[in-house]
């Protein structure tokens, strides 16, 4: 699992109906300390998070469709919490 | 998930019988503001998509096995969505 | 599966039930030789890792979901032993 | 999925009996237009591939057990198709 | 899968019981040409390689707990092969 910074969402209308109703977060990839470190994913939303907001994100399929309930769902990135604080020796 | 424009299809008569009759899209990677990000990939057409267009990309066998109703096909990466917007905070 | 100091841990209030109560570490990835390597991993512990200790990594969804007893649990990276020494040629 | 080039096989007397008989590519990654991207996969050959040509590998353990009807191999990564042409917009 | 060369073993006590009596073993990842490549990885012996030998690792869960015969082990990455020669055209 890795951090991200949720930078908005993907709008698409033609696609697979698992993503009904789905938000579609794009994430910045950051580093332990709050900055980008580089690439973006697009997680699906199991907990309600908005922009500007860091996120801990799994991304691995199986796990992915338990989270979502849905055992056959075409999804590998879901954002499965916000980060409060990452506490770090420096 | 990631992003990708896709840029055309390869052309294969010796393969696994998985593959007839599916397309399978060269998508470019792209960022989240549509530029080339680096790289490629092989993905096989779960939605319509054609040249030019803006596309969600699932790399996953289990949840690509899934989407195309075939429990034990030999493939990843699929279509999964057409990207009308993507809405980010610039 | 590969080695990581442990730096910290995150914060998180709002996350998935499966994470209630687990422990979240911050892991900077390290060669062979103990230097950082880049890049870092958030994993759950498996086993009772502290800050400034080598562990091993698993980076894979179902083997995690075992080590922790959780079948369906959203997870993919933990921590998995920890490591006394790294005996390599030099 | 993506795109290689055959390069030549590996030979190893002492492995898992799962590769007895099995030929297994030595495959240089290539990009959409045919150059040698970095890196190279060893895969197994499902189709009958030979040096030289370029081919389409899927690098996925579930998927490739499938191919090779053998539901307990060590096995991730297998070339399923010789390319004959990748068609793309320039 | 991919070519690596062992350069040592790990030293833990204090891990998950299925590590008990296994190797687990330092190996550098090499290109076809046995060059280090960069990057290497932690990975159980189930075949007996020791320091120097060119090896054949599989990074892949599933089929790595089916070759060590154990069906919930955390594991994902596997010596399963010695490599007497890679035949690659120059």
């Amino acid at each position: 699992m890795f951090l991200g910074i949720v930078k908005g969402e993907i709008v698409s209308t033609i696609n697979h109906p698992f993503y009904d109703g789905r938000r579609m977060l794009v994430c910045d990839r950051i580093d332990e300390h709050g900055k980008p470190s580089g690439g973006y994913i697009i997680a699906v939303a199991a907990v309600d998070a908005g922009v500007g907001q860091r996120v801990l994100i799994l991304d691995e399929g199986n796990g992915a469709r338990q989270v979502l309930a849905n055992s056959s769902g075409p999804v590998r990135s879901v954002v499965v919490g916000i980060v409060d604080a990452v506490e770090v020796e420096t």
